[in-house]
């Protein structure tokens, strides 16, 4: 069978700790996987593209070492994006009933677009089975402590956010992307 | 990476388009697929165990003429027989949020008992979305129409069962199979 | 346009306010109402099929006093019978998120076996949204007092069947129901 | 019995497959379908409230050629337009669990506001069970193709809305509403 | 066992029947009940947090004369604030399935965030099941009747607020929430 | 305020970690907690009456030392039985949306039969969250490893069920349960 690259499609604003676990679990089933972030102009995000993008590249050692994981911006539609990059597989989390009827429909809607594209959906484990960006934000906002629910890159700057402390030295090049999109 | 071996597990009583289809698609994502036949000997089914392997079998060549699919009969944890054929995924499909309810809890429980192996779920697709087999041996008991919902030999057989057709002639030794179970 | 014949199928094990409550307001919707009541065999239910519909019969009154709803006894499916009678309208009731999956899953079935016709649902109202005819028989079977879930006549017949009352005079000969299978 | 007017109210920014066909349903029916056009002002819409109600317009012809369907738009409580257009039935679409958890609710809210008007749902098929307006603008601004998801008046607008291509020739005079008003 | 303080928080925008009754049943549960209306200032709220705050105030003496309830406003975490005021039990309303996602997700996040607090749900009774604030003030801003869905010094902030009528003698100092803030 | 006896009732076939976590949670909210067995004839159980009840008692020195906690079998409507037991709460445990469902149904018609019993639900914590009594036969049936699941003398009491080990010495008389009887 030839190699298999798959998409994780969202807007990781933050990436937290249920979307490394889906990250770390779609490595596992497939050759090559691309975290995509949806370049998402028209909505109130917390984090910059620019700082999503680069908040994943720097959690992505602990999941793989060895450059099967890629994280790229995007923006369009999501099957184009998986087509302009060889993706035949939309991977995503699924954690409660309302994540279930979103799943579906998106899954039906990416179908119509595009029935050569397969939608694969991993459930969320029991650790992290609560945990959702929104949340994370409100949480550290009002000062809550999500060290547990991130990784320390994640906490860190939703921290600095907040305006509780400083930022970590500056990002390495984000070699993995330019690669690809060269 | 190495090969992977994916086991789509289940009663199939009977095997209807909607399973085709989640086979199929499983097909394309993983390197070998195992259709998992469960042997249920407490539940009033209407076909036997062997039926449900036989008639499985005998629409295999619509989805892979490779030899990458197989059937097999199971009794026990599910996880166990994944384990003992080399599976480290599971796939189901899933039509609407019992299913979702359903199968939430499942994948929880294979997760505690087996945390190596993955569970994935695809999406039933519109035209199969309201299939159950269930609902196929209800509407044929009743005398309704079911061939645009099951592969031939299924409305076959289901005809037969219902007394009203003669079955084709006896079914080839199921190849496959064996050689696995060699 | 041409008069509409709805058909409200169900079980009716027994019949109860919320039942009472969707055929009143079918018969505000169209033109001439047929209450089906299911001839289920191979479940173990409480009342007989006759008394079924005996009992509903004999609630009839209480809704329409033209003649505009009829009770009919069915076997098979019930798009069959639907068009047996000339009916181009399911009525359902929906209660909550578990009746609407059996529902949808039920109205697509029956979209595929017969397109023409309609399969409309009418949601339980807030008094009745609890009801079910499972919980009614648990109720009354521990001694609980239904007699504000129920018509009288089904309260006397679940105190009968539980051994509590003895039963009122023999039923009157169902007029409606043979004039038209005549 | 008397004549039927049922309304089918919505926002339809914009109207698609799925309105045209809960609509054409609606009206084999009743004798008489209104489809009422929320005006929304404080709600970012993609089409003004003439928009959406002439978009419509023009697709009336595919449903009923014979004048039993009128669009108009209207304001304020729902059921206070349907009594003033006489409506006694409002007609909705169901698709998905979430959809009827709201439906349930705006149900039992009208049925507390106006009890002599009944609240009908007709599930939506399986072609366009998964279709939303929000999808439908989504996609579209995203440069996908929405022409098998929307009547093609609406796929024209849309492609306009997004900047791609011409208008077609002003839409005519709405007449049906006009007769209404007066 | 210790005397039990118990928090039930929301933003109450407004405080309608539904909250008053769970309040009611929660007192009849814990030795005192504290409201806490959230302070949600990157919402757009009908009510100000002051108004919110003494509408309810107004209200307390329809469920309890003996000062076992108190209301008081806050902002930040609910559990730092449940701590800050000794509450070791949240109480919240459920509705439907929607809500329970939401509130299955808080509990859970609680869990994690303060383990030693817990997380109880009473279930919206009948007449109260479908009623939401969003719902009251929408059918409010567009002129319906919610005297039957609210206290009546909430129908009238409500109708002053749509500039229908005028707005009672000033409210009297809160004096239960400054007791307990001394 | 006067002291509360709270009821947790079920089937309890077995009692598991679910159970127990919810039965310790409810003994922090109230001050005294009966566990109520419903003795259920009809319903194919593993586990007799009596031995559900056994197992619960010889599990309940890990939740309460101190007397608070009693196990009681009953039958008939469970109102009726805390009524009987001078309990005004009912507890329940939440899982997931098809619990929900459930469980509304049951506080509603509970709420209808008993108006002044209260109906409490706690949510699942995470690590519990998939358990079911059904899943835990399921899985010992099928020679799974259920020790991390139940406590220690319901997986002893499951393993001799099945057939594999012997069970412990006999059960010390119910003492706490006898105190209540009489």
């Amino acid at each position: 069978m030839t190699s298999i690259i798959a998409l994780y499609p969202g807007t990781f604003d933050p990436f937290h700790n249920g979307h490394l676990d889906i990250a770390r679990r779609a490595l596992a089933l497939f050759d090559q996987l691309v975290i995509g972030v949806y370049d998402l102009p028209d909505k109130h995000l917390l984090f910059t593209h620019e700082e999503r993008i680069a908040l994943i590249e720097q959690c992505l050692h602990t999941i793989s070492p060895d450059g099967r994981v890629r994280v790229m911006g995007y923006s369009g539609l999501t099957v184009n994006f998986a087509r302009s990059i060889g993706a035949r597989v939309l991977v995503r989390g699924l954690r409660n009933s309302v994540d279930f009827d979103f799943e579906l429909q998106m899954a039906q809607t990416n179908h119509w677009l595009a029935e050569d594209i397969e939608y694969v959906c991993l459930f969320a484990n029991a650790p992290n089975h609560f945990l959702s960006a929104t949340l994370i934000r409100q949480i550290s906002a009002l000062g809550g402590d999500v060290s547990g629910l991130v990784p320390p890159v994640v906490a860190q700057a939703l921290a600095q956010k907040h305006g509780r402390v400083p930022l970590p030295p500056p990002i390495p090049p984000r070699k993995l992307r330019k690669r690809l999109e060269e």
